[in-house]
Formats: C-alpha cells, structure tokens, sequence
C-alpha cells in the first residue's frame, strides 16, 4: 500500500478540499509537499504548535511563506495534515521493519516488537509532534478526531502483527484489542520517559521487561510449544 | 509525611524563595494558597497554560488578580508551583490508596495496582495538567527539571510498592527500576488513550491484562509458593 492510499483510506480529507474541491487536495508525493510537511514536523516539535510560523517553516527551505500558502491554505491545515503524513510514514517504517525482522512467525514474535522499539526510539521528531497534538487537541476537534483514527490505525497493525505472531485469527484471541491497546500504552508511555529524563531513565530495560512478560504469557497460551 | 514536608524535601523551591528570602515562600496549608492551586490546575488542564490568565484563575475563585498576584510573582511561578502541588497531592493519593488496601503483601499486590489505576482514572485534571507540562518543558527548562524530579519521585514510590508486594529488599532485585518505570508507563500511557478515545478504548481491559502478566512473572519468580 502507498503512502497516498493510506492517506485516502485512513483518513478523511479536511471538508473543504472534500466535496469535490480538489483545488488544494495535498498530494503527498509531491516532493515540495512532502518537503513543506517534514520541515513543519521538525519545527512543530522543536517548538510548539503556537510558536512555529509558516515563514519559519518556509525559511527551513528557502522558500518564501507565500509558497508555503499556495500549498496550506492555513496553519490549522498544515498542523492536520503534517499530523497525518508523519504518522503514516512513522506506520510504514514501523511495518517495513516488522516484516524484515523473519520469515517464521517465531522469528517475527523475537524480532517485530524490537524493531517497533528502534522505530519509536530514533523518532524524536515524531514524539515532540505527539506531545504537541495531545495537548493543542483540546482546543482543536479536528485535530483530536484525526488523533483518534490514527491512534486506531496504529492499533490495528499492532493487532494484526500479534495476531500474526501468535499463529492466530483476530476473532479467536477475544484479548486481542486489549493486548494491542496495552502495548501501544507501553510504546507511548515509555517514549514520554525518555523524553523526560533522556538516558537517565531505563527504558529500554524497561521495554526488555515488558518483552519478558510478553513471552511468559505466550508460554502461558502454549504450553505444549 | 504532611504535604508541607513533601514540598521541601523532594522538589526545590523557586531560586529567588530559596535565598533566605521568605517573603512568597508558598505555604500549601494556606487555604487560599491552596484553593488557587486547585483552581489554577483545572484551568490550565481545561485550555492550556498559555490561553489562562491570572485574572481567569482569581474569577474561578471570586478574587481579584491582585490577589493572585500577592501569592504568586508570575504566571511561570504559579505553573511551577501548581506542578508540584498537584503531582504531590495525586501521590498522596495513591500512597494512601496502596496503604488501605489491606494488610498481607498477598493482599496489597492484587489490590494496590488496582487501587493506583482507579486514582489515574479519575484525575482527569492530573492528565490533562501533565501533557501541558510535558509540552510546554521543552520551552521552559525548569518546568521540565521539576517533571524529571516528580518522575523520580513516582517511580521511587511504585519501586516501593513492588519490593514491598514481592517481599524483597529494593537491592535484591535487580529488575526493579526498569519494572517501575514499565508500570509508570503503562499508567502514562493509557491515561493518553483514555484522554484521545474516552470510553471507546478498552483501556480497564488492557490494565487487566497487564495485571495478569505481572501476576505470570510473580508467579515464574518464586515456582515454590
């Protein structure tokens, strides 16, 4: 699946370009677009949704604000849509590393949440931006409704990818979505520490923990394996 | 340990109170005190800490800014101060909560962690003040150097909780910082789940399920009882 398709598939266009406007529909592969949406990435996490403008996004490129405009006919715009492409990019690396990790479902039960790991862990970026959506949400509906079906999204491939380990279809685990949402938690939950307290804070043993309960209850599930 | 003690002995006071100048060095168990920091937690919570004013925080409270004013120098002394009295009051709570849920360990570990998710559950505010302060400490490096230390201070708290449970001494555990720290985030973690999708999330499910695979490696740890 494409990064476009995603994008049609997993979340709505905002109202406007939606009823048959295509005049601003923002297509991802655009290079300058997707130019526009990383530099706006960067500079929403660094600092903050309020304190970022479009000419500063701009002047990450050397363009002017007025190119940045013809592409985002507003900040509220270019803060939902940056939401949704690096989310959908930060899925399909975490997918690509899933799927590289083994061929074996025991290979990819060993190796699939160690690489979800390395992905969260090396996205500073993609953390800062979540800070800022989690708390500017309150204030912006749109913005919260688009948190929501991204949060499902992630939730799904979690799903999906433990369903898959486990040997499983969805419909015969019933613990499935409470696994999936648990180990979204963790991701969540321990990215926050480190963002916190840097290398101070153990979470990658943290994390090693979390991975050892995990197979203490695959165990559990399969005790003639 | 009364919250007047909490104060001095885990989180600093400002510089300028620190320098043998007692002049608004904040007195908890001052009842106005107090009813500004509880007023000031909810409106930050509810629009953030740059959209609330003062004057906002005093109306919750039918005082006047000047008021507000006299207690606190500025609106960045006040954020600091309602960190702290907020998280320390939320730890209160919860160390109250572990203390009263019964007499064994054996009793303590099935309850305790239930006890802690049911006071995360309902501190909405808590929540919400939090990921105003995980946004905003990336701008403002003290607000973050007091989140590191209440960080801190929780995960001492809960490494307590588990040795105690477990029946160890803390240095005969070698996991139990990176256990702490996994229980942490989980509780940060679905609190944000349950902050973005409400009751739409199964976040008492996936609690539950965590019970379980902590009560699996209790179990692993000691085969004999």
């Amino acid at each position: 699946m494409t990064t476009a398709e995603n994008a049609t598939t997993s979340v709505e266009q905002e109202p406007s370009a939606g009823n048959g406007a295509p005049a601003r529909a923002v297509d991802w592969d655009n290079p300058r677009v997707a130019a526009i949406l990383a530099a706006a990435a960067k500079c929403f996490a660094r600092k903050g949704f309020t304190a970022t403008t479009l000419a500063e996004i701009g002047k990450e490129l050397g363009l002017r604000k007025s190119i940045v405009h013809y592409y985002f006919a507003s900040k509220a715009a270019l803060i939902h849509e940056v939401q949704s492409y690096s989310y959908h990019k930060y899925l399909e690396r975490v997918k690509d590393a899933i799927q590289s990790t083994g061929d074996s479902p025991a290979d990819r039960s060993r190796n699939a949440l160690q690489a979800v790991w390395e992905s969260i862990h090396n996205n500073k970026t993609g953390l800062g931006l979540n800070i800022e959506v989690w708390s500017a949400s309150r204030r912006d509906p749109e913005l919260k409704r688009r948190a929501v079906v991204l949060q499902k999204d992630a939730r799904k491939l979690v799903s999906e990818a433990v369903a898959d380990v486990l040997g499983v279809k969805p419909d015969q685990f019933p613990a499935l979505e409470a696994t999936s949402t648990l180990i979204l938690a963790v991701l969540n939950g321990l990215s926050i520490s480190e963002y916190l307290e840097g290398d101070d804070v153990k979470a990658k043993e943290a994390y090693d923990q979390f991975l050892y309960l995990m197979r203490l209850a695959i165990k559990a599930m399969k005790p003639a394996s």
